[in-house]
């Protein structure tokens, strides 16, 4: 587990960070305490000290395993919360009510996900609390060093598991246009498979991992099914979450079997052409929105239009690009609005393009944006026509 | 994709819910709308018709692939909601006070876990807003026989990882306590590996699989690591998602591989004679505290305290089992104050025993509650010691 510093505000008022929350799932709570918990638990965080409530079933745990200093026993808490309360028995916003006492917290503050009917409570016991306007702890947008190693990780399982799913085109065979491998139809669910054990095997959980050809591409999120076939360019967007870390890879190639014809072949070039400009555009200093609109014009200018038919958006349809750590998709966002990129972003270059009857394509890698431009987190090389 | 069955509350005055979740991981959001979406969205329910609002890069495939009746482009409704607010840039909140305004939507539940920044922004724009008391979506509690199959192939998944486990356990040779399998010393992390390549192999990802052996089975949350030991008990436990489906899977054994002591077998008879009499006593109408009781009780009369000492808690340290469904972990619970069960609950039944020195064990199988007992929804021998 990597990296919980606590983020200290400058101000003079310093409320205290207040999460309930799970951490297999919550970033948030894994960042701060640093070790997988399956259900919600309290914690908070005071002058630079971090502070749990675990249950009989993860104390130890987390006292040996977790960044928490001071991990305090539940189920004590809520007996001392009920007798203080004169109370039956005693609930979470009792506890958090005792610890502000106790602690002399002024105030709180949580993230913008706190769950609404614990946050509506605590303020009805008049327990001061405000919404963090942005992240809870903005150091997750900028990563460390050894953060960014566990991206590159989960990139490399990427790759694995991108690589996998080209092994097994390259090995298919093409009967009256559709893919065989080992004398079977090859469908977008054996190459998901193959492509999930791959990643298992670099000690990382690949889920809704995408094998879409044809017009099921023309959905960006469509995960694909059913028999894959010759000369369509297929989709293969792989996303998984190291668990040891938790941190996420997340890359995209698009393939085809076969023959391309001129129409694909320019498609695929046009879409390489708008991730490399984003790359080379991409640097601390520069919006998000900046690198999102030069990405629109270069496919504006080379014929490729964005617009809504029969109620199909058709076209680049989605943003350019996304944070990427603790969660699959986080700030800072390459889109419309997206926000002066820093050093130490951890953000995808995604740009595709989508064209029913023609075939979609997208490419994905993930960089590091540094002062200069920016270095590759990933790495999996473009050749994508495969006879 | 199952049973996104709307619950209508029997009140004259009926609010309407209101989600704003992705469903990849939000179960209320993959119940109510059926289809997997890995960012937050907005829906909503009124009059048993389902609405969501998606992005362009969402809408066709959830137009044809999910349970929401009507399916609106977010960005229109953005900005229709800029217009009719005279902003630059309408938000969530400003989509929710038009929707309550045209729809003439009198009040919204949410659940518990609702953002609470959307929550206060919602009550501060004087949308009426309630929070569900308990689940949003009671039905969930009650799986439907679709539900049930799903929780069932879950448990198909998790009995082919603990086979993958047995397999590799029962091959393994034992050299100076330390077990050797394919000429390297057997680790958790390779148990962990192979059960989850079984489960990806039956359509399922498991996440936070537990390999843990001796006193580190004895944190019952820790996953384990290192060499596996020889005359050790070693907890195995494999909670799966199908991916098509989003159901869990959870099941529980305990192995020892070469010659178990005669502590070690009394510790597992009496966990599977509690584990047994838990399953004989659940029907509808009796409540999970009291099954936990029965089980609590069974442990004290056989002689297996449950007491902390020096700060780490030993003995029957957790719930006797939790509700299972869209989450790992939902109601009813099993244990202290646990309601009173009702026909089509999904509950697993998982006592253990903690001891460190001696070990643990836990054993755990999933049933379905019924009118008069309960049926098994996970299959997997019993047999735990391997020469």
């Amino acid at each position: 587990m990597l990296n919980g510093r606590m983020v200290r505000r400058k101000k003079t008022h310093n409320p205290s960070p207040l999460l309930y929350a799970d951490s297999d799932v919550n970033a948030d709570q894994l960042y701060f305490g640093q070790a997988f918990v399956p259900d919600a638990f309290l914690s908070f965080g005071l002058k630079g000290k971090k502070y749990a409530f675990a249950s009989a079933l993860e104390i130890s745990r987390l006292k040996t395993e977790s960044s928490f200093d001071v991990v305090y026993s539940l189920e004590e808490w809520r007996q001392k919360a009920a007798r203080h309360y004169r109370k039956k028995a005693a609930t979470i916003v009792d506890i958090v009510r005792l610890v502000a006492r106790e602690f002399k917290i002024s105030e709180f503050v949580v993230a913008t996900d706190f769950p609404a009917g614990i946050a509506f409570k605590l303020r009805a016991a008049r327990v001061p609390l405000q919404i963090a306007e942005g992240p809870l702890f903005p150091g997750r947008c900028c990563k460390s060093e050894v953060e960014a190693k566990a991206v590159q990780e989960g990139n490399a399982a990427s790759a694995a598991g991108i690589r996998a799913a080209e092994k097994m085109l390259r090995a298919a065979k093409i009967k009256n246009g559709k893919l065989i491998y080992d004398g079977r139809p090859l469908t977008s669910q054996r190459v998901r498979q193959a492509i999930e054990i791959a990643c298992l095997e670099k000690g990382a959980l690949a889920a809704q991992t995408i094998v879409a050809g044809g017009d099921q591409a023309c959905d960006p999120h469509c995960r694909g099914s059913g028999p894959l076939r010759a000369n369509q360019l297929i989709i293969i967007d792989v996303f998984p979450r190291v668990a040891r870390t938790g941190y996420f890879g997340d890359m995209t190639r698009t393939f085809l079997k076969g023959r391309a014809s001129p129409e694909q072949r320019r498609l695929v070039h046009t879409v390489r052409e708008a991730h490399q400009l984003a790359i080379d555009t991409i640097k601390a200093g520069i919006s998000g929105a900046r690198i999102h609109s030069s990405v629109e014009s270069h496919f504006e200018k080379t014929g490729y239009q964005t617009k809504t038919s029969n109620g199909i958006p058709q076209g680049f349809i989605h943003g350019t690009g996304h944070g990427l750590g603790l969660e699959i998709h986080e700030p800072p966002r390459l889109s419309r609005g997206g926000p002066r990129l820093k050093a130490g972003n951890v953000v995808t270059v995604e740009p595709g393009l989508y064209y029913r009857g023609l075939g979609a394509c997208r490419i994905e890698d993930v960089v590091l944006v540094t002062k200069k431009g920016c270095e590759m987190l990933s790495k999996c090389h473009y050749r994508w026509e495969f006879t």
